[in-house]
This record gives C-alpha cells, sequence and structure tokens, in this order.
C-alpha cells in the first residue's frame, strides 16, 4: 500500500521504523505520529540511542557478548567457573540463562546458527575462536545451548565435529525433553519420544 | 521487571524505544537486538529519520496539517474546494479521510481533542485558529468530523458554540450509524437508536 504522505521526513521516518520486526507501514505511520504528538527531546533521545547503541557498542574479545569493556564482566569474573563454556546463539540467550542463576560458567556468543537458507555458514559464526579456546587447554567441558531447531541441531553438530580432536574435553548438550508444566497432551510426538528414550531417575529430577 | 544489561547503550536504547506505544520491555530489547544484528547504517537511517522527523517537521500555517512548505498541497490546492472546511483531530484523520477520495474541500487539524482527564484543554488546540480562518467570511461550511467519543462529542459542541456568533455558516457533523459490514446484532444499542432515529431514504444510502 503506497500512502500518499504530507512530508518526506514523515516519510523516511515510517520508512525506517517498518524495517523493524513486527512493524508494517500502519504500526511505523502510528508511532511516527505518536513522537510527534510527545516533546521534541524524547523523539530525539530515542534517535540518539539508537544511532549511539549501532555506532559505539563494544563485544566482549572473549566471549562476544554485549561488554562495555575489553572483556565483559563474566568472562574478567573470579567467581565463575571458566572451565565450563556455554555456547549459544545470541545476547539475548546469555540473558535468558542468566535469570535463572543455574549456571555459573562463562559463555560463548556465536552470534547466529549455521542456515543456510539465510546465508549464513560457519565462517559467519564466532565458531573458530571457540575452537581456539578450547585448544588453549583450560576449558573442560563445552555446553551446547543452542534451540532445538534444525539450524541448531546442525550447528551443534558441527561445533561437534570441530571439537572432538580435543578428546578430554567434554560435550554436552541442553536436555531435550516436556517443558514445565506442558501436559502431555499438547507436547509433541518427538519430544514425548525423546523424553521416554532419555527419561531420568526420578531423584536425579530434583538434582539429588 | 528489572534487566542485568552488559551495556549502558543496550540499557538507554531499550528504555527509549519502550517509550514508544505498545512497545513493552520484552519487545525494546528484541527490537535493540534486531538493530545490532543488522548493518550498521540500517540502525543509524532509523536513528536520523527519527531526529530529523522530529527537529524538521513543519506544519501548514492554515490547516496545521504535516506539511514541507509554508501552505499544504491541499490548502494551495485551486481544485479543492476552500469554502468548506473539514475538523479533525489528528494528521492520521486526513490521511484516512483522503484515501475515501469522498471529500474535495480542505482541512482543520485540531492537534487533539477537548480531555480534562490529560490535561488538554481548548486553549491548547487549533480552535482559535479555526474561528479566525471562518470570522474571515469565506467558509461556508464546517464539517465536525471528530471521533465518536465522549471526548469528541466535548469538542463538537465547545466549537459547535464557539462558531454560534457567525450564523451564516452551515455547522454539519459525520453521520453515525451502523458501520458497512456490521451484523445488527454486533451493533451497540446507542448507535442502533441513533441510526433507527436518523433513517434516511432508502434512494439516498446512494447518494442518488
Amino acid at each position: 500500500m503506497q500512502e500518499e504522505f504530507a512530508s518526506t521526513l514523515l516519510e523516511s521516518a515510517v520508512t525506517e521504523l517498518s524495517r523493524l520486526p513486527g512493524v508494517g507501514r500502519k504500526t511505523a505511520l502510528r508511532l511516527a505520529l505518536h513522537l510527534l504528538r510527545r516533546d521534541e527531546s524524547e523523539g530525539v533521545a530515542l534517535g540518539e540511542a539508537i544511532i549511539n547503541l549501532r555506532k559505539n557498542i563494544r563485544y566482549c574479545s572473549v566471549c562476544h557478548n554485549i561488554s562495555e569493556t575489553e572483556v565483559c564482566p563474566i568472562c574478567g569474573s573470579e567467581h565463575r567457573d571458566h572451565h565450563t563454556v556455554c555456547v549459544v546463539e545470541s545476547v539475548n540467550d546469555v540473558m535468558s540463562i542468566e535469570r535463572t542463576r543455574q549456571f555459573a560458567g562463562v559463555y560463548h556468543v556465536l552470534g547466529g546458527v549455521i542456515s543456510p537458507m539465510d546465508g549464513i555458514g560457519p565462517d559467519n559464526l564466532e565458531i573458530d575462536s571457540l575452537v581456539e579456546r578450547v585448544s588453549a587447554g583450560d576449558v573442560k567441558e563445552v555446553i551446547l545451548a543452542l534451540g532445538a531447531t534444525m539450524e541448531g541441531d546442525t550447528t551443534n553438530f558441527y561445533i561437534f565435529r570441530k571439537l572432538a580432536p580435543f578428546g578430554e574435553v567434554k560435550i554436552t548438550q541442553l536436555a531435550r525433553g516436556v517443558a514445565v508444566g506442558n501436559d502431555l497432551e499438547y507436547t509433541d510426538e518427538i519430544t514425548l519420544g525423546r523424553s521416554l528414550l532419555q527419561r531420568t531417575l526420578f531423584t536425579d529430577s530434583f538434582g539429588s
């Protein structure tokens, strides 16, 4: 739908806003008109925050998580277990796992998963730097914590093969099974089948 | 929910994005991480478009619609009927009415409706400038095209009283009734009652 905008400024703001995921031209127009109704300072602050984010963001040189400093607080902490590296797809996943408060190791952010359909191969991801970290010899366990998708599985397998030469390193992956709070009725067959095959001792599920 | 962000840049981008209507902190984080995954130029273009929109936008000196020029293309057009002024709440409403292609007159954008709850009184709106336009003598009809809400009705009534001294000017409002495509079953009683009282001759509804 081509709208007739009264102003090219409005037009270009709507075009840029509608590039955001989940934002169509109608929503983009609503957002732009909202900004026009609010104080000028609010719109300028939003614009500047986005530009600053995009221009000045830095990544940890060890784990590639977002960081203010050369090495991020997690990689720099004495209280974390630096022998256990959890491999995740994105910065978002680091936050999700941190929120569980169940993990005291460190991370490695791949920056995506292998997805030939989207033109993302191993060279576009931080896989070589992971191999380098492991080859340095300090890592005892690598936890593959990618999504349970075809792309996630492919990436898991690729990393597994890359790390195979380092025989002494344990490679684990997140448990797959019935999600907490889900009825069996609504659990898909593959998940249910896997969680039967990989059943755990009853006491195990309470960590004892 | 207070998140632990790895970067104050990310934190402030999320805070600013979450001020947008319909955007919570979770969506704001998703948008910010999306911008980080895309090219730097895309994020910068978005930020600059927002700043430009907010800093450089101009409004038509006659109708207060958004405009690139001192007088907007609608107010400046020879093909529009300058004797008929349609009063609307916002820029958005001008676009909605233009899309119907049923109106050849000109507009007057109030910039809101009277809403004491939100601290918006007549002085915050472009009502005085409307009275001035009408008092200049060229206007023959004022169409009140505000929303069918309590605030819209209040504003309609306020404007009606302000324009009453100019007895020769016809004041009309949008027809209220059953929306096209709506079943009676789903039409509220007040609308249905009004549309009965204000029923039109059958041929009328086809504009003949």
